[in-house]
């Protein structure tokens, strides 16, 4: 094992201060020879749930090597700061045990072993005890790169102690799907949580209820090919079904977003198996 | 050829998704020894001329290799995806061909030869058609780098046939330039389509109209030599005539933004030869 | 000496024009091996203090080699271009000579050399005199990595005559320290330059007075022990106290910001010797 060579990192930093920055150092004296790839550090401050479906949403597309990923409201306090190996060590990812990373392990197929970070000489020392991406996480990360087994970041802890994740499943009420909005993107489509199969027998036009509001959605296999003024649906570039407006913001739209409920209802003549809801598969590739 | 070794990439994925994230990483596991330079992906939604613009102004100074190129709302319709080859293979230019690309290529010199993007073995598999920036476009950048030959991603196109850039040219009324704001930049500055030859007879003292409005903008060497109060016209570092306020916004000063229209028109006594217009040499070097 | 191979670079470009990636396009030609980190690109236009600060903080934190920081008003003013040596060698810092550079090198131990950067071979042709960070100090920087010696850059300067930073620092008002807010973060904690060893007679309760109000702020040692409702003071990850709440924005619960300022009282019992208040010592790890 000589250690990885990229590292994906994914935080709420925000980059308006020298967070990201600061972390990109620390590794670059650590690892000199490891490449960082910002994910994004714009989650929202605090947002675990947010942080996870992203994090979950980019898994299968990052290079092997580590993820690091810091969306820790509880830093400094009792949850415990982890790595998580899966793959077989195919990869690691780095970061608090709130839940934060789990959705990802899934995306990947499960975590094959895991360790807390405890151990001191594979930290930087701080001024105070509040910037754990810097002194904790960054350097457990970057030790990896350079060659640093898993097991010398501190004790194993039992995969299956870890935090899980938190996300919404559908469920069926009647002939409906109630679905939610994981995630409103740059150009406002509402991704739902939502497998095309769970739909499957819905026929090209459904009813969409939220917010106490009643619109049709129209089934198309592109966002351009939505006529103007209609509702479309479409599967995502991730495999989910999203609410879409051609070239306008779906969100803005309709005055929705992330975490409101939306019940999709077949129109027209189309009956419905009970049979036919299946778990969702967030972003699995045939 | 071996290949190219920097990928300069715009796009308007914005950072708060995983977007540019996952492009990076697709890159990564393709071509390993890319450099990926980011030009900026906060082009607005969909904004084709802003983009182009964008990629015009910083054309000349990117290192010689591949542009990756990004803002495309008709993606997974008939717009055909492109890789523009520029100075005979000095660079290639990979994007919708929307008029994105095209300001650009003509920056550099125009095109020598391009080709579509159809071989779908130089593609990733997508679970939707929506993200082609990820599934089609960084491929092709990236394969481009690992040395795969541009004729291998898909045939020839007439160079000529693509599709050229919307950029709007001055027109001479009278002594007056009928002219257009090209860009608001982060300072407030509003770069004019405006060659400082075209105003050379001018003098110093020059009357600008826009939305019903009359100001004096007075010529100067640098934002800050223009005194408190003052509206300022500069040569701005891209070689064309901008109006100014020292250190604060002229966009919120004067209230106007990309896309506005402002007339200059001589003041004092200098008379103006109507020969003197010449066309706008956006960036251009003397 | 055969040069640097990081640059650090910090800047109020943002990141929505390509000011950014035209910076690092030029270094990639001149230096191609080098490693640009971005510290951050959002300090506020023209905000040379906040500049200052960032860079300070994050200074003993960054990777050896050269510091490129861009916060310039002045530009192609008298204001000079210089780039000032640390550590007999360990770094240096490219810069206008404007105050924006000053508090990242006393943090580092003082200049030990400085230059003006007034050879032209060593800049770009610029078709307008008002992007320096394009056409002087990155090539500077990227010079100073492809091994050319601080000298070729041009005349040496007196390092003691370099503009000074200017940092407020706290004062004594009877018991009370006044003290002024350095910094607010992404997450609304809002940094005073007071050192822990100000307030340390000061025992667990401190009364903040802001903005002709009165709180009572309570010592915690991190930001997820202090009660909900509660305003606590934090030692942050720099050493200096911190105004902050829970899982919430300190800024927008206060209404204060950056460069406000708050007075700090003792209550109950403990009495504080005069002789307590000492320099801010900013970020200086014990």
């Amino acid at each position: 094992m000589t250690g990885y060579d990229t590292i994906s990192f994914l935080s709420d930093y925000g980059t308006t201060d020298e967070f990201v920055g600061v972390v990109h150092s620390v590794i670059r004296q650590l690892a000199p020879d490891a490449a960082v790839i910002d994910v994004t550090h714009e989650v929202a401050p605090h947002d675990i749930r947010a942080g996870g479906l992203t994090l979950a949403r980019a898994a299968q597309y990052l290079a092997p090597g580590v993820v690091l990923a810091v969306v820790d409201p509880g830093v400094a306090t009792t949850r415990r700061a982890v790595a998580i190996e899966v793959g077989d060590g195919a990869s690691v990812m780095v970061g608090p045990d709130n839940g934060l990373l789990a959705p990802a392990v899934s995306m990947v197929g499960g975590a094959t072993r895991a360790v807390t970070l405890t151990n001191p000489d594979l930290q930087l020392e701080a001024p105070g005890p509040t910037f754990a991406g810097r002194d904790v996480f960054a350097p457990a990360a970057a030790h990896l790169c350079a060659g640093v087994d898993l097991s010398e970041l501190g004790p194993e802890v039992d995969p299956a102690a870890l935090t899980p994740a938190m996300i919404p499943i559908t469920r069926l009420e009647g002939q409906s799907v109630v679905a939610e909005v994981l995630w409103t993107d740059r150009f406002g489509n509402l991704q739902l949580n939502v497998d095309p199969s769970e739909i499957e027998t819905f026929g090209d036009r459904v009813e969409l209820r939220f917010d106490g509001r009643v619109r049709t959605g129209i089934r198309h296999d592109t966002y351009a090919r939505i006529p103007t003024g209609e509702i479309g649906l479409v599967v995502d570039s991730y495999g989910l079904v999203s609410v879409a407006v051609d070239r306008t913001s779906a969100a803005d739209e309709l005055a929705i977003g992330t975490g409101d409920e939306v019940v999709l209802t077949p129109l027209g003549d189309g009956d419905r198996p009970a049979g036919a809801v299946t778990a969702v598969t967030l972003g699995d590739k045939p």
